[in-house]
């Protein structure tokens, strides 16, 4: 297509060109996942494996300093339970994976095919959430106010039978926390579904360099049984919205529908008050789709699977006894270094291909900090450092022994880079419209995020939808208590953000 | 029933009484475990799931160490693709949870039921095992001897639908690791398998506390397309075999099977040699079988999710405040300990439940040490520990200090102790029979493991198996050099050990 070959990019389309392919491009050459033989489903490569497990410990360890407890429930649900969340639920997922038999055979053809004889009693969907199996426990563990408040979680995939799918953004399988708790009172459970959210929104910020706007959902998105939903928003490259995480407040919407109930202290039973709250593989492709560049993809280092990637600069003239052993004791120290709890990660790349190809692989890998060492830096003990995020400026030559002593400090100033471009670009691309005409013109122009007061209405939203496919994404908490007049209904509204949203 | 109210077990039936009633309600009384609403699945409570984190954990830091990379690949195989694994494998696994809609519908008379519209365009499976998807993967990852060799693993969940379920020994969902690796050579995959294989044997030794025996399977019992299947062996209490991981030396047949193939240094194309090995959540059953008593759990320190229960004694002249501050200042020395890389993990029971309870609790749980504090402890400046393996005997007043200083130490101690108890009993229920006729006595009394050599016949093994219900388990590998005339036949014969097994 296009490719040019003079910037020497790795992706194409570049995201200028097509951001939609430049994001599946880049997934691909980034070495994180791939398509599979399966509709919707994607293989995780070791890379992008590596990069949800390290996203999953920080958020577990946190959890547990939570003193949330980790369960697994079944992976099949039956169809008949499901009813019950049916009958409560307007917006009951309906799209499923539905297991019915429970064998092949070898039919004459000499064909594998599923046995008709092998129907099973009952039909099971394949979780789309625990929440039902969440409920059903709950109901059952909980007896007294001395159970009180129970704080779960579960890690584990679901599946949803999407029709469009999207790597990361939207799979048919995915991999998800989702947690789950009930307390005695109202304001309890109220204060912990805020405060999980504020988690999520510390980790994306502080972790995955993404800035976020934490925001309530209007009641027309919110999540179907809760009483409150929040969310964090955060925006993608191409100025859309990208939900990150949610947290709810199910009231007692929830207990009064899987009969959780408690004794309380007076011997009175009482309902439980729930929440639950989730982030998901999601998170990598937003990853992707803030901070890849026409190169690859660029992680933060404080979630990086590897944060230094070294490729030894083997010349005809060159010593390579010399240069690996060089690289040898240079990765000792690095992995000696402690980079906020954990010893650093480096690669290095020993392989026989070409030096240019192992840098252009950690580039496309997105490593925060490449390193090449050949004779020249042997000689004069120092190290060639090209940081990722600003790879196209920044190749310098410092004194190994100052780069070792000083690189926490360097990937910690990428990790603030990758966080202020983020801030900076939403803020950008973040308009306060002060009439319906202004809002109209951000929208019909697609410029990014649209501040405005508004009333929450369904017509209004419907116009949204259809005519711009734009949604209110959230009502922010910074300004959860301003009130303005409603740009299209002069009613009392309250300050929202409009966007086009994954 | 029988319950001895006067010796107060908490597991009824006892192990004699009962063993296989024994171990269903110690799972339950455990708190690791309970059963769901799905056939033959289980609900892993928070107890269960720490200690399958644990496991997993220090399993994936070795594979980790071993330069094993973890990938994540679908849950589904699309039924027509299995053709291949069932063309090429007698014994091809087919009872499976299958996918055939993907909807659910509500029905005239307001039911959810399987929509007939939304059939699958092709079936597919649960994963019994991701094999060939690793085999597909690998086949489009391996082109070179760089590429080589290409050390894989899997952390996910799989379904077998069996029809008779136990808990954690069988269900129909479980949690394992499959490993999967490609090599050059054929005598690097063997090396790699047999490593994988000691690996395994290390860990249930020195984290489990459970001897085994590292052996090769007959013939007849390999796994099917594999060269050589390696396995390790435990005695429960009842001195049945529980297979406790297997690693498989799969030669070319797999990558023959899966197209996987490389081209050497010298050009030329090549299929590789591979691997593959796996271990379960079925160790927690073996952990509970071999190690739990009438009481409930025994969990080994290393592994235990929780190494200190502390319960507070009140009595009415107590001064809660003055014991609730020692246990405060007590478990912060504590969880300042560094136990094996990790800090102690300590737990209050600080509710109001009875200090009795408290204690039975953690007994159930088989936390390994249990201290109790009452006013008497607080003014000496002692603690009153239990030591859960030892429970009848040990109960004892430590100084304080003297606890803390030596914390490590007494759960080693318990370590070595639960490992050295579990050899000897799997040494003083195994007996080595010079002739069938003896071999006969010791299967026909049920005595544990039988030792003798044989030589690999079918009709003999069916014998064993029809009579008494016993199969060939492994050929040992620290004997497998030793020969001897077989006990059935005369004919030249390796040392085999035969057990009846889970």
């Amino acid at each position: 297509m296009s490719q040019k070959m003079d910037k020497k990019r790795a992706v194409s389309p570049t995201r200028q060109e097509n951001y939609p392919e430049w994001f599946q491009e880049c997934v691909k050459i980034s070495q994180l996942a791939e398509p599979s033989m399966v509709r919707g489903c994607m293989i995780f490569k070791p890379h992008g494996c590596a990069l949800w497990e390290e996203i999953k410990s920080q958020l577990d360890r946190r959890f547990k300093e939570l003193k949330v407890k980790n369960v697994y429930m079944p992976l099949f649900i039956p169809v008949k339970e499901l009813q019950k969340e049916a009958d409560h639920i307007e917006g009951f997922a309906k799209e499923c994976a539905v297991v019915t038999h429970h064998r092949l055979i070898t039919d004459q053809k000499g064909e594998l095919v599923v046995d008709p004889e092998a129907k099973m009693e009952e039909p099971y969907v394949v979780r789309p959430t625990s929440e039902l199996l969440f409920g059903d426990a709950m109901s059952r563990w909980i007896h007294s106010y001395r159970d009180l408040p129970l704080l779960l979680n579960q890690w584990a995939n679901v599946v949803r039978w999407e029709m469009r799918t999207r790597p990361f953004l939207r799979t048919a399988e995915f991999l998800w926390q989702e947690g789950h708790t009930a307390h005695a009172t109202k304001e309890e459970a109220n204060a912990f579904s805020k405060k999980m959210l504020h988690e999520y929104a510390r980790f994306v910020r502080e972790s995955l360099a993404i800035s976020v706007v934490e925001g309530q959902k209007p009641e027309s998105e919110k999540f179907p049984g809760a009483n409150i939903t929040y969310t964090i928003e955060a925006m993608m490259q191409d100025t859309k919205a990208l939900q990150a995480g949610t947290s709810h407040d199910l009231g007692q919407n929830f207990a009064k529908a899987s009969t959780i109930r408690f004794t309380d202290q007076a011997g009175e039973l009482q309902f439980a008050h729930t929440t639950s709250w989730g982030m998901t593989t999601r998170l990598i492709g937003a990853l992707m789709m803030v901070h890849g560049d026409d190169d690859g993809a660029v992680l933060p280092p404080k979630v990086a699977p590897v944060h230094i990637g070294i490729v030894p600069f083997l010349m005809k003239d060159s010593d390579p006894s010399l240069i690996l052993g060089y690289i040898d004791r240079l990765r000792l120290s690095l992995e000696n270094t402690i980079y906020h709890g954990s010893p650093l990660r480096v690669e290095v790349d020993l392989s026989d291909e070409r030096a240019s190809e192992k840098a252009w692989r950690f580039k496309k890998m997105g490593i925060p900090h490449l390193i090449q060492i050949g004779m020249k830096e042997v000689t004069e003990n120092t190290i060639c450092l090209v940081e990722r995020d600003i790879m196209d400026s920044s190749k310098e030559t410092l004194q190994a022994g100052s780069y070792v002593e000083h690189v926490s400090d360097l990937l910690d100033r990428m990790q603030s880079r990758m966080y202020q471009k983020s801030t900076e670009f939403r803020e950008k691309h973040t308009f306060f419209a002060h009439t319906k005409a202004e809002a109209y013109t951000y929208l019909e122009s697609g410029v990014g995020f649209v501040e405005c007061f508004i009333a929450q209405d369904p017509s209004i939203e419907k116009e949204l939808k259809d005519k711009y496919s734009v949604t209110v994404r959230c009502i922010p908490l910074e300004t959860l208590e301003e009130t303005g007049p409603c740009i299209f209904t002069d009613k009392k509204g309250q300050k929202a953000l409009l966007a086009k949203a994954y």
